[in-house]
């Protein structure tokens, strides 16, 4: 018997596809191999990138030089443009705003073959500070109101560089889908004194079955109407509403990265996204809202039902996906 | 310079990236050519689907046999089920439905290497009355509040069948994306006493620049807030707000056979997907909302930052693309 399940922060309905539950056999991963193409975000190669902005690298190493383990650089084919006014006017029913922002890379690791998730515990975490780090920075700008982190990895989940990165965009706009989650987490916390996220994980951790790690302070789950087959989100336990206000991430890098590695067993190295909710700049959401990682393995086909009615069929029960990556040696 | 934009209804910006630009000739159209492997939609394998439970065929032919023109079929793995009674629970912050519902096949045409669009004029009437037929018998069953006709057309746009086809599902919910425009259509009328959809097309004829097509009540454009290139709206002139009510869809089908002819022109057979965005059931939506039908053709990968953030960067702005649609030859 399927089921209809509804997202209980945004009210989005998925149908959990029971009778057709797919297994992860019949999901085929499909990143490809790496190639030995020339790769502008190796090391010797740091003139073609735009100039970095942050970097780990020896005691005195100069910058745009070898020798670094971690290098963010300003994209050079920018989605929007750091160096305009904020102009914003509309035309009858059309509103319109200058595409004011900013498009960072965060190059992992210096060896082009690795994947975040070969590296080890120290080196994520280090990716993670670097995510906080240009977000703080980001923040001075008083043009930005959010600032949006996300992992491509896999030609079919977008990435377009085989060399492992993650990428972040500063928005002077919050994008729609933060946007609902905080309306949500709003009204819950109205109608309940309560922090949804955290009445989420604490009903999680009392039925167990979506559960798929947690440590030191930070567990992954299954959520209950997932959209994607093996979708996963990653949840500091205590309450904390922004990201990049953390001082400590505990036992964060441990979990992206276990998590990251169960899947690579599960699905065969599949492609998949990641992308960091958190909150606004300069909104007082501390009250309510929660931040969190989400990850899309991206094994299924998004076909015209999803895209017209933002309503999606995912044929894996999350807690069958919660079982397979649970059992998956990390 | 890029734009950012914002829909009108439903609020979702987006970025129009002009600065990167997007010529046709940078999509690869790549659905396949047709194969000759056995096909259950095909005339002789009627007894090969589900019966048959609406068709156009010779009078006095038997159901399930060769002859028809057009022809409805229950699908064989269904996404819902029809046979249940809707339940509906909570647990804590989780709300759950059973998954009742139904789930059909409208096959388009009896030629297996035939596309939708290479039906005539009265060919693809006939399938947009099937629609109409279909969703007035589905409206009977009180358990229904939505149905959704769509259309997926290439493997890249989750078609698993070669033979022409679109899809039906009845839904006992109203999917989130129709919904949300609901809302802002609510909204604004309550604010201007208009329908926004009126007031988009009033200002559109004025702009020109969007227009793609117009004749006979029926218009298409491209949004102004496109979230994917040559994303193609078409819109009845006259305000209607259930597709399934109307009595006579003037010059619908020679618009929708157009524009995707002049798809098929500009994108080289582009894989796509479309749907209708109509009232649910039982709502007295007549004043504010508009039904419409939406194409998305899928010529770029949806990455992390679009599935993330429900914030779409489309590298064609929305007036290069209705330039091109609207000079190709339908």
């Amino acid at each position: 018997m399927p089921e209809l399940r509804k997202d209980p922060i945004i009210g989005r309905w998925v149908i959990i596809a029971t009778e057709r539950g797919k297994r992860p056999s019949d999901f085929v991963g499909e990143t490809k191999e790496p190639g030995d193409r020339f790769c502008a975000l190796c090391p010797g190669n740091e003139a073609k990138t735009p100039p970095e902005v942050y970097a780990l690298r020896p005691d005195g190493s100069p910058p745009n030089t070898p020798g670094w383990r971690l290098r963010v650089v300003k994209n050079k084919f920018p989605a929007l443009v750091a160096d305009e006014r904020l102009k914003q006017t509309s035309t009858g029913v059309f509103d319109w705003m200058s595409g004011v922002g900013d498009h960072e890379i965060i190059i992992e690791t210096p060896h082009h073959n690795t994947r975040l998730f070969d590296l080890t515990v120290e080196e994520v975490a280090d990716v993670i500070w670097a995510y906080r780090e240009r977000m703080r920075a980001l923040k001075e700008d008083a043009r930005f109101r959010f600032v949006l982190v996300f992992k491509n990895h896999g030609a079919a989940a977008g990435a377009s560089l085989e060399h492992a990165h993650s990428q972040l965009v500063a928005l002077p706009i919050v994008p729609k889908r933060v946007f609902e989650e905080m309306e949500g987490a709003r009204t819950y916390h109205a109608d309940h004194h309560q922090c949804i996220f955290c009445d989420i994980i604490k009903q999680e951790i009392a039925a167990e079955s979506r559960i798929i790690e947690a440590r030191d302070g930070v567990i992954a789950i299954a959520p209950f109407a997932s959209r994607f087959p093996f979708e996963t989100w990653i949840i500091p336990q205590d309450h904390h509403s922004s990201f990049e206000e953390m001082e400590d991430y505990r036992g964060l890098p441990q979990v992206l990265r276990g998590v990251l590695r169960r899947m690579d067993r599960v699905l065969k190295n599949p492609p998949f996204n990641f992308v960091i909710h958190t909150s606004p700049f300069g909104e007082d959401t501390q009250a309510y809202y929660h931040w969190h990682l989400e990850i899309m393995p991206r094994v299924t086909k998004v076909a015209g039902f999803e895209w017209g009615s933002g309503f999606y069929i995912n044929p894996t029960p999350p807690e069958e996906a919660a079982a397979y990556l649970r059992e998956a040696s990390p």
